[in-house]
């Protein structure tokens, strides 16, 4: 396998091939397979981008039908058949059974526009400048994304700017079982001079990704929302890695029963792996000027394809995200079991998570990495997260089938244990 | 054609579909079909997207093929067989040939990403945090790119968040033909209390897009190279309108015979209107470290796919860059025709440009716009660029027939005159 | 009393002439005249400012023997004999007796000068940005110190630029009793991705002073000083309300036993309502180059005379802090008795505070407006504190006599019971 | 003489006394005295603080009388006799005269101070963040007026936090004889993408004087002016080094006729080198709300007394400015002749001012230093100004005796010559 040029040729910014230092050929649904032939149960599945798994046939033959009778790819915002019937898609599918009225805004295809674009609108609707944000949140890494960003190796990596215009909260559970976070926050919102700017707007995962799979309360998530419209602050659902059906649900604030008034998604929203993303808001709040925010490819139209089709075919009925709850539990008792046995090797872990979203916490980083590493070589793709990367996240695809999730829970299993054999 | 949806649905921000309502569903080379039926020539190609055309079909049998084999779309930026293929292709059909010697960054596949990625590293290398960027320059809206963009219709929009880390110097002919421009630039560089912040890098298109299809002047150019080496600047080139072929070459800046520090390439990057950007660096820049900057769509194997097949295609030798000089000089000539007989019937116009990217200076946007209106209703797809609207721009596909060009011309000239008949 | 002029002339951001609307003419100790002969007994002092009460004699006597010698008033940064004398008799009579060393910045007069420079040095010697300031404080309006500043009528009053560099943290207390808020903190500072860049500097109030008469624990204290400690952070204690002797000891942080490693002084400074600030910072911070920080009154030399004067006349033994801790006893006692009083009568109100800088918190900004108006009336000047006004606080020269602060508390008390007859 | 407690305890940060090493303990008029008895002719005058000489016995006098008659000297911003006559006394004697009608705003009682407020309130009255400011300007260092001032020096001590709120513009002059750089400034606030966010104010010194003594075109300042009347734009004159009667006239500005719609003022505003400033402002932008803007020391009671009595001594008829033009005369005809001999002996050199601002341009800084060093060996007091201290400058005060001021200027003739023998 030539890796040279690979390691000659492209920055040293580089991450996932340091993990994973082999090459990539093909990939089906949860497996990938390697250039030297080795097949690997893909838990990562593109850090969430992968729910409907790689290159599913169904999405590949819709995919493949378009683009061999020539439709439009690229059209900047042009309307064009294919962006409506995403949008009806997206209304008859997603909205209407779900009670939601929003409209949409397609930024640049990338999580970190449609965070820049969600916040934006926020600051402009309001007419303030600040945005809540949580600790260990991830929300990207260009500069308006950034400042709602926790990370201090991106923080730190700005060469010399400061970020602004966001404030940071302690997240659910942030300070211990006993203390609900939004006391402080509710706090200072009321103080005069407690040093917080009336936020625009707040920005939260219902679930933290990146910060290590914390998911938030259903209560705690409730009374945020609450708390928002008492102060006329807008509540923005980042639900880039937690949303297309992770969690168990489409959109990972049906669970708490809220309704927040800016939705950002990216990720599986194409379904495909292709690069996309959009902004939903309440209609009332769309305050945009005609080309107030633009970008050359806003609106992808293969996407709209593969993202119309994965509507269609997985969300028309409630099978599938009951399929995936289904899952869910089977990663949760397992991912328990790993961590009793984990804490009973004098390595102390704990399970953690909504739905497919799942994590072990060892922590510890470098636990983490001895974990990941053995399942590596023994034939599964798995990653970290948290401040430490003390956290073994399942992110598997949501289409994965059983056979090959247990799989790939047996290897983890299995590789947690050798790794302190 | 059905367009309530799209109106209903589609956030206020939208552009494009005001200047041309109507519903797009296929597009082959130079054109674009409507719902309708009707076909129409694209003098705008997805503001220079679209080099290769629609759907080019050596491009698009590539695209199949690896989509079908069930190649890797989504891997993050884990390494695959494409990605190798990109970088083999690039280093030897465009790097070799030229004498130039870069490191690749993949970055989130969009320009702002590339341009985010590129002023932070210029930050991070050089120790500082100012970034020199010129008048009616266009580098992007998320908000470390806006700093650098001129245009007030966004930097008006970020809801109470001055931009930072950029100075504005005024670009080449800003001040009329007799001023050499950078003499400002210079004499603040060395001036100890100007209010100039000793920049870690200068930003430039060679020739601006969104800002009124402005060539800069190579010996300006190339001053300013010399400029930046003698105070230790990083000469970054924003060649995401410019590059890929547009001016008759695949680097714009290979015209003033200069070589960047850092330049960004995206829209037509991956030759089908797939999202891809990469940022290009001298080695000793990389600095880098694993995973400083991220994006979750970095290094997108479809466009490594179309990208590679692209540069194999066109740029293995120079016959492709010379057709596209001779087409520029067609272009070249009829605008000139164009601008002169608008002047006669009192319109004053004048063309410029470089290569296959060309503008009308009409003076006015709604004289502008009453000829771009005229000529979508005679079947050409043109579009606006300038402060104001001002300059009708021909963006058309580099690989555009003879046939199609001209007939291009024709009716843009028809509907000039018909515009103020 | 003519005051036409007054209102018409002066600008409407005018404050204490809207609570005490009357023309003052002289002053002499606790003790304010107005222009119709009556007088007042003075619980305000210059919001702290006048610690040795009015045109102390013995201070008057040496600062008019400066002026008709023609000693240097303004010499911009020269070295005089004022100065010498200043810095001498600082390390004699407080630094020495207190095993304090330190070097002393003389920047522009004010407190706020004193903080930007404070900051502007935390920063530079760390090479960081941040800089963590805790609910409530106050430290300033001008741009680098209204950062730190939490109140939101100035923080709102930009025009439209954030303020940036700083992060809020909740002071002692501000969680409830049970919080020990510094848990908090702690966790941030070792969190990867908490969100808080890792600070070049804290800075605190010891007992905030327009934040509402906020004592922090001495225990606090101490653990803020050793978390600094710990992480490298710079300790900045803001004495500027607190110092010159309010709390019973020169500096306020004696009273914790901590040693700060950048204290700013200014108000009593001068000990005669001079317009004074030093900088103090242990000597291995001294970062500064020639220049680096200016001001064209910094180092105002009639200050210097007092300033030393007051130095030796007060604090040459430690009678004069003994007597404050005694006259802060009496306080303290009636205070105690006013808030049960209040509390009696349906207005729940609790006393608090340190030394002479004591304050009645009576929950409610209107309540406490009651009282100080009826206050005034009755002859006393006296002020509210707290993000709602909602503290009535005593900043009583430290050199009133034992008459007059009796007097001044009976009426405070009078007016107090008066207000909710 | 002891310096070295000097040495020891004070920053680093310390400039003046790097020049003249020496203690200073008396001063009367246009002379300094120093420890060792010896005099000093003044041309630094506190950098213009000290117009009216040091001790001016008129002053000196009511300062004393208004210090021992027990005069209100602290009162943060209540009502003071003092104020009161201090407010008419400026109306009479100086606005009436000059037909201007402005109200004051006494915000903290130094330079800086004022450009805080100043700059802030032209953002709050206009809704705008930007500011504009040239080449070369000095406002202060605080960080709000950091940002319109252009000393690197200053600029890279910020520990990190780039400026905010402030664009750049070419001063008169700055880009040589030929070009009025207003056409820059006029191109862009036309220009929709030039990269300037529309002002709230221009803030401007019609003389700027640690920029190098420039003096602007009487037309440019005219032509400055109608451009912000015809942008909506604030113009601000900073008038605190150029102001009170420096250039000839009270107001720098007068000369040219223009009526500003800010000035600032203080430097020599209290006549007597006490810590003053005021902001002036048309009524209608009276925009404060009452505290938004504060500060310990906003009103000093000892500098109204000093400022109203200079004010009536000085300014009640053209006597004063009559002779201040006249001694200016002399200056420039000195300062003509130094500079024509330091030409011929090869060192090119030239003469430039206003009224009594006036300098020598010797191209470098080290030249300058050379002569101002003689000069401090021969008995004259004298500072350098400029991006490199290129400049010395003449700041004598405004009242010297033609004796004082002749041997000044033989001194710093002699001087000059010396320096190159």
């Amino acid at each position: 396998m030539q890796t040279q040029i690979l390691e000659r040729m492209e920055s040293e910014v580089r991450t996932y091939s340091r993990s994973f230092p082999i090459v990539f050929t093909k990939a089906q649904g949860a497996r990938l397979t390697a250039e030297n032939g080795r097949e690997y149960i893909d838990f990562l599945a593109g850090a969430g981008t992968l729910n409907y798994g790689h290159n599913h046939p169904k999405l590949q033959e819709a995919l493949v039908e378009y683009i061999t009778s020539n439709g439009i790819v690229h059209g900047l915002d042009m309307w064009t058949a294919a962006k409506r019937d995403y949008l009806e898609t997206l209304e008859e599918v997603i909205f209407k059974p779900r009670g939601l009225d929003y409209k949409v805004h397609l930024p640049g295809p990338t999580g970190t526009n449609a965070v820049e674009a969600a916040i934006r609108l926020a600051r402009v609707a309001k007419g303030r400048h600040n945005i809540v944000t949580f600790t260990n949140g991830f929300h990207g890494v260009t500069m308006g994304a950034l400042a709602t960003t926790g990370n201090r190796k991106f923080r730190e990596a700005t060469g010399g700017i400061p970020t602004q215009g966001a404030s940071f909260m302690p997240f659910d559970g942030y300070l211990g079982e006993d203390t609900d976070t939004l006391d402080y926050f509710e706090k200072l919102l009321g103080d005069k001079s407690g040093g917080l700017d009336v936020p625009a707007g707040v920005i939260v995962e219902t679930v933290q990704g990146e910060g290590g799979i914390n998911p938030a309360g259903l209560d705690w998530l409730k009374r945020l929302e609450s708390i928002c419209r008492a102060h006329d602050i807008l509540l923005i659902v980042d639900d880039i890695q937690a949303g297309c059906g992770r969690t168990g649900k489409f959109f990972s604030f049906e669970h708490a029963d809220i309704v927040p008034d800016i939705v950002t998604n990216s990720k599986s929203l194409s379904a495909y792996g292709l690069p996309f993303a959009h902004v939903l808001m309440r209609p009332e709040l769309d305050k945009w000027k005609p080309g107030q925010y633009n970008g050359t490819f806003r609106g992808f139209n293969m996407a709209f394809v593969t993202a119309a089709a994965a509507l269609r075919h997985f969300w028309s009925d409630d099978r599938f995200e009951r399929d995936v709850q289904r899952k869910g539990r089977i990663v949760e008792e397992r991912f328990a079991r790993i961590a009793a046995s984990l804490t009973e090797m004098g390595h102390p872990a704990s399970e953690r998570g909504r739905g497919l979203m799942r994590g072990i916490d060892v922590r510890d980083g470098d636990i983490a990495d001895k974990i990941t590493s053995k399942a590596f070589e023994n034939g599964l793709i798995i990653e970290t997260a948290g401040q430490d990367g003390q956290v073994v996240k399942c992110l598997c695809p949501l289409v994965i089938s059983d056979e090959d999730l247990l799989e790939g829970l047996d290897i983890l299993e299995r590789s947690a244990r050798e790794a302190f054999a």
